[in-house]
């Protein structure tokens, strides 16, 4: 452990530690917050998982609260009556007892006054009970609330040796190659993890098998975030009888239902509108059975879209370090192979241009891992200034015009709506595609625009203010030359972006910065299009509802 | 080197990697943003230094144009002539070059038409002469600026062998202490080279004196990015003949001035308004003499305040991996010592109430060290229950209000003013003050509310649409109870918010999250303290207004 640190002396922090530090960065701000970033975590892990191996995904979620009684009974630890009264924040001294009742029953009478007055349900009287339920709130001592989440899946499950590290260590993981994942820092569930530790320090319990598998993997591990190192408790391995795969994954951590269950209502209903091909079921187990909660969002469809491939950088946009890693890395031992290696939209006859075109002493034979610094700049000036072909987009998969339009009628059931997918588009070396809908009307729509949006097909329902979709539909889109009035009709704009990247401005995933050029000039481009053929439809419906009359 | 990965192989990367990855996570989102955080770093480091020993700050800020033969001469690369010209973006078949100049001249034969008609100065011509411009840019080939970036300070300087640690390895620092500091992540410096070596391949470039010290460093450095580990091209130390003390750094980056030049103007000129005891010069050397810009901002006052101090963690909120951390770490022997020391508001006798009160086979006499698992749970609960003073926030250093109320007046000359400095309040461990200004009027002033935030003393001028800030002075105040129209007066709000933890939602410090409800509480409260004074001020002037007439 490291020793206190003198004034001014320099210290090194584990990513681990920085991220429990730093941990709104990640989308773990406050209890509530905290339990829903777990539970949506760990439900994007399983979508991956399912679909890399082409299972239709099945994924079950459960919540169950846990009293400060019985989370005390699972980590085995005693509860101690109070001897000294006075050390407790919650303490009242005879004074102040007798001076927060004399105060209660003030308000009490005067609830009766405002009932006499203006009636039992008036505003007035319900105004005076929020005073004195609250008051009641603010006297009730600091309670902490707990949960046990577990997520399960049928996905491709983990390699027994491996589940340590990718449970137990941050920026660990097996999507950091260019593909379109939801995950991608290799951070979301060893979050939870931590914030189990801060919180209740119980770990994670895991249940993982793979396809076709002899055996089952049970572990019980946590993590050492000072050394950014998986603590396995208990590993075993089982027989998998009944030919289970997938992955089974329990956290305990300190959370707020009540302050954030809409959310993961909506989160869940979202992301089931854009996955139809998924079943998810949620339970949420209550200590008091009355309130317990069961949500099951069916398949929709049997049809799975063709899950994103791996692919390569386009060299367009690669930056010097990428050239430099993929210098270091590949197998390829001469210059013309490893551009047509390494690179998207490189074919051998291309390669052997640039490399012609390269001088600065490279030659087709050079060894890749044998060019200076100099010849490396030299290179990525050429890659830079010379042609390519847009890359293809086929190992993308985005959502769908067609199920983009079938989210939208289920949200919105709205009167008009157009859709539109766009070009396959690159920055920094990866490829996007953004597709969009925007509709008009709806029954229960507020007037306005109202935004929904999807990055790699997760909904994002955090931190809209300064998204490249809501500053573009807010602020970009001239809605009057469409003719929509932006304050007064009902207006949905939908936006789903897919990538190999997704600029993310938080490892939180919860909304895509305004300053990628790219990405703003496509989102526009996509609101625009849906909105052309908006006005269209509206003029024709126009003309319709005039020669009615 | 990592070799190349297999499908499905884990996976591990340094944090140097990870945020070389994902830049926008630190405010370096597209080539002019980190332009503007690479200033903006080096800036807040230097305020921060300086601030360390006491001494009025002296910032001076160099930014340099490099074309790209300049840059091509500075790095030892030749300049090759093309060969395949057809390898080229910007090449043009004979066939493409004919169907481009004939869609110059029918865009020009419209301007001439549309001036004709409407006249030179119409909005139709300028729509028109924006059409031809927008052709001519797109048809340029993609040019990539560059620029050097010097900033140079009168600050403590960095001891020569932490050099290369301070300035090449992401996640370490000297500020992680319970202190309020403008940096905290230990990120800054480092993207700035990160940066650097992504697009120019160009090391650091640094002079460093301590105090009073007889020689100065010098170093050129890099990173390794996937080791996350400095690598030092050259170090020396020279006599320090002028006694300088300070710290001068260099970094080489690709950028874009004109798109970032106002917000880089904007930053400083609010750095200078919230740190009115610091000089701040600024100079901008273009290519073309002719463009060059010299802006200094003058020192308003020599009376520095207090500087903020080093602190403990507040018992009350504090996570069991921290109380671990601190277990771990503490030279204290026993628990009541352990107590007192390591936590703020609690002293001797408190200490060993709370030890009396922990039971479970843990005595004043037991080693920190010792503890078990279950002993820490304990003890965690009983921080969390217990009662505790609230920190003095002695150690905090605002802005001040008279700070606030001149920076107001500087901004926006408004008729009315009101301030405010909120009590001490504690999130997670950490203290925190909120100061604010709501000012009404100004003759420049736009209709509407015009937010300006501040944290630890340095403006945050980006991603301020999902922030604590402007959300509640959008969202969660009723301008109209306090006499204002919130779409029609010209309100303007600033805040200031200082803590030894700041929630920021990204490592770019660039806002702070909605969903601490300490720091919402407190920012709506400040907010709403001052519009009932500017209640009373605008009634009052109202009056007045009446009886004149």
């Amino acid at each position: 452990m490291a020793p206190k640190p003198q004034k001014d002396q320099l210290q090194s922090k584990s990513p681990a530690e920085f991220f429990a530090e730093n941990k709104n960065i990640a989308g773990f701000d406050n209890p509530g917050k905290c339990l829903y970033t777990s539970i949506r975590e760990l439900v994007e892990n399983s979508l991956d998982s399912s679909e890399s191996i082409r299972e239709l995904p099945l994924v079950e979620i459960t919540v169950e609260e846990l009293s400060r009684a019985r989370l005390d009974h699972i980590r085995g630890v005693e509860r101690h009556d109070r001897l000294d009264e006075a050390l407790y924040d919650d303490f009242e001294t005879e004074a102040m007892r007798k001076k927060r009742v004399t105060r209660e029953a003030r308000e009490q009478e005067k609830l009766k006054k405002v009932i006499d007055k203006k009636g039992e349900g008036s505003s007035e009287a319900a105004a005076q009970r929020r005073v004195i339920e609250n008051a009641k709130k603010a006297t009730q001592s600091r309670g902490s609330l707990f949960y046990k989440v577990t997520v399960k899946d049928n996905g491709c499950g983990m390699p027994h040796k491996d589940i340590p590290s990718m449970l137990g260590r941050v920026l660990s993981g097996t999507k950091y190659g260019v593909k379109q994942t939801r995950g991608k820092f290799g951070l979301g569930a060893k979050m939870a993890l931590i914030w189990s530790k801060m919180t209740t320090g119980l770990p994670f319990e895991i249940y993982s098998a793979r396809k076709g598998a002899a055996t089952k993997s049970h572990y019980i591990l946590d993590i050492d975030i000072h050394k950014n190192e998986p603590n396995v408790h208990k590993e075993e391995t089982t027989p998998n009888t009944d030919g289970w795969h997938g992955a089974q994954l329990s956290v305990t951590i300190e959370g707020n239902w009540s302050t954030y269950r809409s959310k993961v209502i909506r989160y869940l209903r979202q992301i089931a509108v854009i996955t139809p091909y998924a079943e998810f079921s949620f339970f949420y187990r209550a200590e008091d059975e009355k309130n317990n909660m069961r949500l099951v969002f069916r398949r929709r469809t049997d049809v799975m879209p063709p899950p994103p491939g791996e692919t390569k950088h386009h060299p367009a946009s690669v930056d010097l370090e990428l050239i430099k890693r993929l210098l270091a890395a590949t197998p390829a031992n001469n210059m013309v192979a490893f551009l047509k290696r390494e690179f998207d939209c490189i074919n051998a006859a291309y390669a052997e241009r640039l490399v012609g075109e390269m001088r600065a002493g490279v030659d087709w034979d050079t060894h890749p891992r044998e060019l200076s610094d100099k010849q490396v700049v030299r290179l990525h000036q050429l890659l830079h200034e010379a042609r390519f072909s847009e890359p293809s987009g086929d190992h993308l998969s985005p959502a769908g015009e067609y199920n983009l339009r079938l989210g939208v009628m289920k949200e919105l059931r709205p009167e008009l709506i157009a859709t539109y997918q766009g070009d396959v588009r690159t920055f920094e070396g990866h490829a996007f595609i953004i597709e969009a809908a925007v509709s008009l009307g709806g029954k229960d729509v507020k007037p306005g625009i109202n935004v929904y949006r999807f990055a790699n097909r997760i909904p994002l329902l955090f931190e809209g203010g300064s998204d490249v979709i809501t500053k573009t539909a807010l602020r970009r889109i001239s809605w009057n030359a469409y003719k929509m009035n932006q304050s007064s009709d009902k207006i949905g704009v939908f936006v789903s972006l897919v990538s190999t990247k997704i600029p993310f401005k938080g490892a939180g995933k919860e909304y895509i910065g305004d300053d990628v050029e790219e990405m703003v000039a496509g989102v526009k481009q996509a609101v625009q299009s849906c909105c052309s053929q908006l006005k269209t439809k509206i003029a024709r419906a126009q003309a319709a509802r005039e020669q009615k009359q």
